[in-house]
């Protein structure tokens, strides 16, 4: 490891061409800095796209919790502050917290894993030991991940098809692509009537280029349950509280 | 005007985590920073969001051209340069240089206008003729914007309908989403054998969340031709030549 570095730090710009109709900062892009400040953090600690690489592993988003009092709004500067809560063999648990000047203005908890490059199936990562010298006993006042379970009925269905512009690095759909597919089924008149008190998504398998799914919608009052299902399964599963 | 500031350069970072299949940062992200870049520009001569909403105005992209050598990487720095070639009443023309280093990678053309916030029609600007002060005769050697003909055929259509997602700040559809729609005519296999020597993109109309639409792709070997067209007709063309 590099140098133990427990906290990363990230100011951020919310730029008018950036926001949404409700004219603030969309999840989309706000979970792509999650990805991105989480990214810079594991290059400081000797363990980004090139330490990783060295054991043919990539680290994969396997969980992401967002609950904000309010999003950043336009021009308006926010900052991330990352830190690794827990380490292990298998995952490795990072938090966020966000801010405006003085004002938190929300968390996020994130479960990473890394997968093997060839097999694409999750790779050990206990050669990354000294990186649980970097846990942080730092709060994160959210509730940890929900249990998510299969759904066992469905309100409303949508068919979709991944295309080229949801492609990564990794040449499967962009962890972000997914959120933006379960966030689209709503209108831009829902959203102005309610924001959301948290968001959680759970990956399970990879889509890429062409890969056909069903979106299935499930909602009781305020909280909507969303699985995005291929041929093999269930690719992803996401629960939104409405406020 | 605030200042005469005939030059404003913007350094940016493309992290892998933004990169596409192909390795590079993809063009629907290009494009977003063109826009924040010229909207920098625009504060700092005192003609940004807040400068224009004094008479209710907005500054909408009309035009887009972008013709790259190579497009950033993975993790590049890369530096935006932009000015203004030429401002008149009815719309301003802007330029970018993009360099990495002392590289010189490729230059974009833009053409604005404004749009009335109420009637949505484009406005008069000849109150911000001070603009023609900072006319900047740097050059920006690609060519200018092509003529853009309706299609007479169509080699492939497919039906669209506008979501949450695609919507912006000022509710209507996102100009670097239709970007997206046009570059998802082909998938990731082709990119690989294919990059954009250049890209056009001309904006028409306004779409909203829910406008039906159908995308028409035409292509004679490395050229393709694609129009967005709704109920009311076309809502932008867009060319691109493929190297």
């Amino acid at each position: 490891m590099s140098e133990i570095v427990k906290e990363h730090r990230h100011e951020f710009f919310s730029s008018v061409a950036e926001c949404n109709a409700q004219q603030e900062l969309p999840l989309t892009a706000f979970a792509q800095r999650v990805i991105s400040v989480a990214t810079e953090h594991a290059d400081i600690l000797g363990c980004g796209y090139a330490g990783m690489m060295k054991y043919n592993l990539a680290w994969v988003l396997s969980r992401l919790t967002v609950e904000m009092k309010r999003m950043p709004g336009a021009d308006e500067t926010f900052t991330f502050t990352t830190w690794i809560e827990n380490f292990n063999r298998l995952y490795s648990e990072r938090n966020f917290e966000i801010t405006v000047g003085d004002e938190v203005i929300g968390y996020v908890r994130t479960i990473w894993v890394a997968i093997n490059m060839e097999t694409r199936a999750p790779g050990d990562i206990s050669m990354l030991a000294d990186l649980a010298l970097t846990e942080h006993d730092r709060p994160c006042p959210i509730e940890k991940q929900s249990r998510m379970r299969p759904l066992t009925a469905v309100d409303r269905t949508e068919p979709y098809v991944f295309r080229s512009s949801d492609i990564d690095f990794n040449r499967h759909v962009n962890s972000i692509r997914y959120i933006e597919k379960v966030l689209n089924q709503w209108d831009v008149d829902y959203y102005d009537a309610h924001k959301i008190a948290r968001f959680e998504i759970m990956y399970q398998q990879e889509a890429h280029c062409g890969t056909c799914v069903d979106i299935n919608v499930v909602q009781v009052e305020n909280v909507a349950d969303v699985e995005i299902k291929g041929q093999n399964g269930v690719i992803c599963r996401s629960k939104i509280t409405f406020k």
